[in-house]
């Protein structure tokens, strides 16, 4: 395109056009380009159009295009001691609406990814039960089943806060997530098949990789709302996503939710399991740990702009958007602040508020071209408050890994570039 | 699995355990296999727990497992002259849930799936409007965004019904629909940005490919809902849906969802285009033709069993599930039979009922062995009930393509094998 600088410099005096007339606030959008009526759109046939593209036969299962190979899950080479045990982070900033595509949706692993058919897999129910079971594959798809839109986020998510900010990019400070429609057999009725005996209090739940990663969860939430799923987003789950059957703790912490999952024991006491006691606790200012603390609270970040989605144009209209979700429920609200907390303005809500799933918000703003300090703040259905780093310090310390759920702050400079940076 | 024969023997004399033992009507789950207690599950490590699996750095973009390698996208050698201009049917027949995966979600073309690249792309907005605009995809940016799960189903879906029952498959009768989070910009805002003039009545939209695929939209609609989308399920959209920039038309045929959307020309008069006269056209039994038949009426189908998902077990519970949903919008009951329509179960409706999208249902039945004729049957919001092919022919006659919602059936013979036949 040989106008490319001319437009783009039409198209940056028309954004001050915009600027100038509109009133401080919310902005009707006033991005816009006047066609000089000689655009090579009109008057040219494109490069584009004078020949055939792919064919369907081009595409039996589809991916992105090749212009979009940086939105990609990406981990951290120092975080762990090896890929096979370690956290494939989300790139939330790339990413839109709430629906995380399996394709790039974080994955972590203890023991590396197993590859386990549905003709070889086999779920245990044993321990307090009247009858222990074991049921194949072919089984599991003859309960009724569910479908439901859930968020997973892992303890650690945002741990490397807690010591300050380090990180730069919300993929890699909040990246621990995905929302996926999850489809599969309430848990419940898997329990009921088998018959809990009155002295079963808790299950331990284990995977069929060679961590098995064994967790309990107290019987009163595997009967409430845990689904044995065989499918994300309409198809069956990946490898790395625990194909072909994961457990859905819906709104507690990702470890919880066992992929591969081989069995169920009901058992009368919690096992504290190594994944339960040296891991997946928070450690307090005093060097005690909380334990059993499985729920994700409520959260949110703005996911652009932010360092790895800089703004990329001048002064004028500019979507802040971002994503906010609660282990407790739905999102009732979500405020953005550009001036570092000192005011507040409540952002816009996508509909499909699900619960314990991520909700899309978006903010309209005229940004004057000054630096900015941003954030976010989450309130949801029990009406909890995100709470700001100072707060969660004051009363966790600085100790803990897990359970960061602190307003994150980005400096935006006038250039559009960002930041992680800590406010007081 | 040395002890698989002996499994499924155990399995199956359980099955008919549960059969026996279940009243008539809706069913407790009971396909379970006793653990002996000897089961190689507990006693043995298995080969897959004796090694780690993949690291987080073979996946930076996931793909579907091996074993899921026949659930892609199929066209059909004989339906159009190339597979440039050809369809790419969804694979509903294996998919659960309601969200639509882009890999496999359905396409079609009109002279292929072209490459667009962001920096390339125009949006020119003309005609009867007080400023023409073109918009570079840095502008769209900055304009307010919302979020919807939408439904995309091509008019021609399930049309080959019409002459009768032809294609063995729910993928092939009803796969030219996905159902995706669809995120863009209100089109309302664009034109907005342009100011439509009083005499503008209609818009006329085109596609950047070779073919344009120009189609006419009443004003009222484009100043409805309409979105000038550019994420699908989160990300970017594919390649063969139209990246960067497509237009949703919620409710409406497929065909007015314009790929690589080039332009928004307002008119006074609708254009008439090859796409609105000689194609998606709806010809009667007198030889006359319907047009601006736009809004897909409420439809349902059963997606298993169907010819594609046979049933591979014996008699017990079985799970009959499908799809629903109508463009007027949303789904208020499904109800299904399993006796070709003597009698009618209403089926449970997954929860997250959107607009103009698709809904999930299952009713779980206890099956006894014996052939079924199966049917779904949808209500909508308006109250409109699908009609039967009979019902629909009566109206309509058998010259049309496009618009058939009629009650699909599956013949299920005893041996869980299921062809696609029809009932007077």
């Amino acid at each position: 395109m040989t106008d490319e600088p001319e437009t783009k410099g039409t198209s940056r005096r028309a954004f001050l056009r915009g600027t100038a007339a509109a009133s401080a606030g919310l902005v009707a959008a006033a991005t816009s380009v006047r066609a000089e009526g000689a655009d090579p759109l009109i008057t040219e046939i494109q490069p584009w159009a004078q020949g055939f593209g792919d064919g369907v036969d081009a595409t039996p299962y589809g991916l992105p295009i090749k212009f979009e190979s940086d939105v990609v899950r990406r981990n951290v080479s120092w975080l762990t001691a090896d890929v096979i045990s370690s956290i494939n982070f989300t790139p939330i900033h790339a990413l839109d609406g709430t629906i995380t595509p399996q394709g790039c949706a974080f994955e972590r692993h203890h023991s590396g990814a197993i590859e386990l058919s549905k003709d070889d897999y086999r779920l245990m129910i044993n321990g307090l039960v009247d009858t222990p079971l074991v049921f194949t594959y072919a089984d599991l798809e003859r309960f009724p089943r569910e479908s439901h839109v859930y968020f997973l986020e892992c303890a650690a998510n945002t741990g490397m806060e807690w010591a300050g900010s380090q990180l730069n990019g919300s993929q890699f400070t909040h990246g621990m997530i995905h929302n996926m429609e999850y489809t599969g057999i309430p848990l419940r009725l898997l329990l009921e098949e088998a018959g809990v005996k009155p002295e079963g209090k808790w299950i331990f739940v284990e995977g069929a990789d060679a961590s098995s990663n064994g967790r309990s969860i107290p019987l009163e939430k595997a009967l409430d709302d845990c689904l044995v799923a065989f499918k994300a987003n309409g198809e069956a789950l990946r490898k790395e996503h625990g194909y072909p059957v994961r457990l859905c703790v819906p709104g507690w912490e990702g470890n919880m939710w066992v992929k591969w999952l081989r069995r169920v024991e009901v058992t009368e006491n919690a096992v504290e399991s190594r994944e339960e006691t040296s891991k997946y606790t928070d450690t307090l200012e005093n060097g005690t740990s909380r334990k059993w603390t499985w729920v994700m609270d409520a959260k949110s970040v703005i996911t652009a702009p932010s360092p790895q989605a800089p703004i990329t144009h001048g002064p004028g209209p500019l979507v802040i958007t971002g994503l906010a979700w609660s282990g407790r429920g739905t999102i009732s609200r979500v405020d953005v602040t550009v001036d570092g907390g000192k005011t507040w303005k409540t952002a816009r809500l996508a509909p499909h508020s699900h619960d314990k799933a991520l909700h899309r918000f978006y903010l309209d703003h005229l940004w004057d071209g000054s630096e900015m300090l941003i954030q976010s703040r989450a309130v949801d259905s029990t009406g909890y408050v995100q709470p700001t780093k100072t707060e969660l310090r004051q009363v966790r310390g600085v100790n803990s890994v897990y359970h960061n759920n602190c307003i994150q702050t980005w400096w935006v400079k006038s250039t559009g570039e960002a930041e992680n940076v800590e406010v007081s």
